[in-house]
């Protein structure tokens, strides 16, 4: 039995509590919602739910390809039991599709498909704005060293396949995706986080409708935000889990 | 005899003029400095002149090192006749010590010495303000394949070195610098444009004081900063062509 201990972090949009085991935190989602770089905050009920329960799928479909993340299991709505990893302060972007910032910083066509998907490396620093680095850069901060910026390249790559595969039979387009890794105690790269419309853009395969934190953004209400991430929530999870957690 | 042709490219500092040979250029080196991506212009009688001999001085140096310049001779006070190129559209910097826009972007400390040469690549480009690119966003533009970054990484590391001790005997220390290559009618990569106080960090190796443009940026004026041009000249070129150039 995992007892939940203290709270050891609080962000923008989860709580990482302590446990009973040195290893394992509980990573719990809040419903706080953010939006270019803090300056917007609101709080969705049901926003956490979603979100924990749509990260927790998409961990267990990487899980199931050999791909090493944090997640042990959902414990309640809203928390999940995870690995207590040393974070690695990157922003690790990878994209399928020309959107979001990337348009706004080089000249890219809007929506232009990419050829080969972009991985793109912010350095997590609120203080200095999220700056993209490069590799000389990332090393010469001792962020990272190359071999592990070259391992977290080639795992993000393999999960860039993994979930747009899974995700496209849901009907879901993968545009792109942010992911943040860290250090288990042997040193391994582990993906940590979470995976969910608050740090990913799903398009709708047919229409290309925002499925994601984009509708935020752009200025949609409570409402037709919650119903946006409910809609992913039952479109990838599975029945039974949905009864349970009461979606 | 190399005829001058006509202006087929006026810049910031510097205009491009066909010559009688399609596989040559003349880079003429005028007066214009700017500071802060344009905002700030003036025009130092003298610079062309000192820009040009220091260019000169710097791609022989790299040529008897075995890199590939446009360099083929200087013809005239301010003008170079070069090898035609077609520029890629990239500043690639490298950084020995950590000093301007690498502090304002990143928690580096001032005037660090970096263990490793820093291989920053922005994309030149004045209407997205010369962002900053990684390789994946290099290659998505079609700006250079990655075999051409690969190889623009090997030799800008190559030439700092060269320069790196050359200066130093002269008791210059090479902070940073940044570099725009082309590419010949066979398609090998070719470094062009110039290297000058003007696109290098240059401090006095005994008493670090600015010897470059910065003087310039910091708001000394148009005497100092001359004078700080003049003694990079006096301090690198041969004695018999200070002379012959009336320096
Ligand atoms: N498995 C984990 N172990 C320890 N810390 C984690 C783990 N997964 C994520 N974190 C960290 O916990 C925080 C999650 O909360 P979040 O609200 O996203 O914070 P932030 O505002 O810093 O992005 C992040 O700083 C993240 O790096
Ligand atoms: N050998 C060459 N052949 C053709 N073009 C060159 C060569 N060397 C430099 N150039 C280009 O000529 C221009 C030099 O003028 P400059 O005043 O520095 O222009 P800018 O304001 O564009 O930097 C640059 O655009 C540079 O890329
Ligand atoms: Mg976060
Ligand atoms: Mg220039």
């Amino acid at each position: 039995m995992t007892n939940i201990g203290t709270k050891i972090y609080s962000g923008k949009a989860k709580d990482i509590y302590s446990t009973n085991n040195e290893y394992e935190v509980i990573v719990k989602f809040r419903d706080d919602i953010t939006a270019g770089d803090g300056e917007r905050k609101d709080n969705f009920q049901g926003k956490g739910k979603y979100n924990s329960l749509i990260s927790s799928k998409l961990f267990e479909i990487l899980e199931e390809s050999n791909i090493n993340t944090q997640y042990i299991k959902l414990i309640e709505n809203c928390s999940i039991l995870s690995k207590n990893l040393k974070m690695i302060p990157l922003e690790v972007i990878c994209r399928n599709i020309a959107t979001g910032s990337l348009l706004k910083k080089f000249p890219f066509e809007k929506a232009q498909k990419l050829k080969v998907p972009i991985i793109q490396m912010d350095y997590k620093n609120d203080e200095y704005h999220d700056p993209m680095l490069n590799d000389d850069i990332a090393i010469a901060l001792k962020i990272a060293t190359q071999d592990e910026l070259n391992q977290i390249r080639t795992i993000t790559l393999k999960i860039n396949k993994i979930l747009s595969e899974f995700l496209k039979e849901k009907g879901i387009l993968l545009v792109d995706f942010k992911l943040e890794f860290g250090k288990d105690l042997k040193e391994n790269i582990v993906l940590g986080d979470e995976i969910s419309p608050d740090t990913c853009r799903f398009w709708n395969i047919e229409t290309l409708k925002t499925l994601d934190k984009d509708s935020f953004r752009q200025g949609q209400n409570q409402n037709e935000v919650m119903s946006i991430y409910q809609q992913v929530c039952t479109m990838i999870v599975d029945e039974n889990d949905l009864k349970k957690w009461k979606i």
